[in-house]
């Protein structure tokens, strides 16, 4: 069978399974996680072994000691993944909650309840712990879980899918094994099949850099979230705490450099410049964080013997994810707004003012997913929200923004209920 | 200057525009749309002078006299359409809206916010009483318009939106008159240009017959909202009010045939086809709609004296729009899900019975935008549903599903205030 029949063939299994997940109860849905769970570490050995595989590949390939520790799994790894699945299960179940409801004047009861998506395909890069969450976050939410993982990690995850398989296969709880499924073949064909799969696959979630992101959103035919690029900025107003600026600061940008909420340009008003600069540029420097500043940054950085790289168009533009922020005096707050509006992936936005007027000013005009006053940048996350678990942070506007826990990852339908009305 | 540009210039200055809607007060909102209703009267002749060239080219090329009709216009017909923009005034506003909120452990405050999604573009086919809907719904939830009409109700469109521009220009409200515009150009180049303005077009709505939204769907890198194609099904079943079940089918199928919740299939259980079919075949064909049955309602059209034609395969899968039916008998609940999972656009089903435990079963596995009980599919629509107003039925599952009111038409965002927490 060719990439095409395969991919179709798992997608119409999980067609079949979705439909059956549809109206499960949670009870139903949270006894697959736990034995999920537990299979996974009474077969800890096992996933091990496979990723042995995987781990050896890429050295064998020169991968970097960076990457082949997120790669590697333990022991320990795997009852993290475990524990992970059986927080989940935890959760409140989104499926049937009504979201809304009336009785209409002509008698007629009008409810709107969550319902599963049906089927949900996942593309993503990187660590194998991602296969299990997101097979159990599409579980609990009721959907059939469609997984396309890292080529690199193919062994391990293959050894993952097949574990939380049997579990369901054991259970006699109706939940259809077909409801965690990867999909088949490492090569690029496979994940093109599956973004045309458009009928069969109701989302496709992107988890990774730019380049796939981009790839999913331009050729899918399959709506698409997208997820995770994040240019993020800290403003430092005129009426900033300057303390609580530098705080925030080398929080935002220094606290994990690898992620998507993680700084990555400060604006500071040309106003407190001369006094926050100095101060915040040799924290960043002693953080081990190298700046890329403007003419007036670079100035300021000479003055107080600090290192200061010229920031090039790309610095503005660029997500660096590495000890790098970009840095800007801008004259007004309407200047900080008009370069995060030319510059920014829409994902997080902070900035650091007393002034209540200039906080609501800028939270009204940066249309970004999360816009915080006097926070650091990392709190963008649905751990950190309360949403219990992530499947991603959405940048695009339709569907879901932000953080998108169990909730985001449902749809909705009408159920109305009458007693012979017409019009 | 080619459509690419052309179509890129309007984008940029509805994007400039959209930054000016998004922090607007419902009043400044309200008072341009009521300028834009005052202005329409006011130019009445003007635009009806347009149309005119519209109609005449339409009657130059042979075009049905229904058609004609739909296109054009009065001083009436332009009333009235002023009139549902006054309307759209009266509806809340549904920007700033607190979806949810809470206080995190850590202090941080953290509110969702309904916020306008930016630029919204509208391609649609037919009546030009389209152009002043779709901007009014748009500037209400602080979007900035992007439409792009039929080529056929081109200068019709012009007249319209040259008024709505001029209304907003006397203003002093700080309403941008970038809010509503006109994608320039007739021909396809032009609609393909709007939909890979990605970036500067945050989601386009298509209205119109199932080839043109299949194109955007499948040419689209811009999100798209799929809308109202609707092959909807009615089933009676085992234990339906056959009085109720007559007068339901009749009102889903022949109150008004050429919309997308009228219904296109019935499916009646074996149990009461013997009783159920021969009325309801004498009430159809009274009602001038011709039935495509499968054998067993061929048979009962047969033993009633009443035509019946014989369903193809195209007969389950397409949306007729007119005075036509499909039927079929089946042997259970299960069969007519079955068939609804199969051939359905997931708009409308209905069943009829008096079983709460059918009633209970079928809602909760039809996967449709809108699943009635003891209702006409007829009601799937905003107006019915006290939404006011809608600018499409979405028969998909990511954003909206079913019918689309001004909630529809926002985004999110999350503002995060805090006093320097870090993490």
């Amino acid at each position: 069978m060719g990439d095409e029949q395969q991919v179709h063939a798992v997608a119409l299994r999980a067609r079949e399974a979705a439909a059956e997940l549809t109206p499960l109860t949670r009870a139903a849905k949270d006894a697959a996680l736990r034995a999920m769970a537990d299979a996974l570490v009474a077969r800890s050995d096992e996933i091990i072994a496979a990723n042995l595989t995987d781990v050896a590949r890429a050295v064998a390939a020169g991968t970097s000691e960076a990457m082949v520790d997120r790669l590697t799994l333990t022991a320990e790894r795997v009852a993290a993944i475990a524990d992970a699945v059986r927080h989940v299960a935890d959760l409140p179940d989104p499926v049937g909650e009504v979201v809304r409801g009336s009785t209409l004047p002509n008698g007629l009861e009008l409810r709107q309840l969550r319902v599963p998506f049906g089927v949900i395909g996942i593309i993503y890069e990187g660590r194998p712990n991602v296969t299990a969450d997101a097979a159990a976050l599409c579980l609990k939410s009721g959907n059939a879980a469609l997984l396309r993982g890292s080529s690199s990690a193919y062994d391990s995850n293959s050894a993952i899918v097949s574990v939380l398989r049997d579990a369901l296969a054991g259970l006699d709880g109706g939940v259809p094994v077909d409801a965690v499924q990867l999909v088949p073949g490492t090569g690029r064909e496979s994940v093109h099949q599956l973004m045309r799969a458009r009928g069969l696959v109701d989302v496709l979630i992107p988890r990774g850099g730019a380049s796939l992101i981009n790839t999913v959103v331009t050729e899918s035919t399959v709506p698409v979230i997208e997820t995770g690029v994040g240019n993020c900025h800290v403003y430092v107003d005129a009426d900033a705490d300057l303390d609580m600026a530098v705080s925030l600061l080398l929080n935002s940008k220094a606290q994990r450099v690898s992620v998507c909420n993680a700084a990555e340009t400060v604006l500071v008003h040309a106003g407190i410049a001369a006094e926050f600069l100095p101060r915040a540029l040799k924290e960043l420097h002693e953080a081990g964080v190298t700046v890329h500043g403007d003419d007036a940054v670079r100035g300021h950085g000479e003055a107080a013997g600090v290192p200061v790289a010229e920031a090039t168009e790309q610095d503005w533009a660029e997500e660096y994810l590495s000890y790098d922020i970009a840095a800007a005096v801008v004259p007004s707050v309407d200047a900080a707004i008009a370069h995060i509006r030319r510059y920014s992936s829409q994902h997080t936005e902070a900035i650091v003012t007393r002034s209540q007027p200039t906080a609501r000013y800028f939270t009204a005009r940066v249309d970004s997913a999360a816009v915080l006053v006097n926070a650091s940048t990392r709190f963008t996350d649905g751990g950190e929200f309360g949403f219990g678990a992530e499947i991603g942070i959405s940048t695009q506007k339709l569907h879901a923004r932000g953080p998108m826990g169990l909730t985001e990852m449902t749809s909705t339908k009408y159920i109305v209920t009458g007693d012979g009305q017409t019009r």
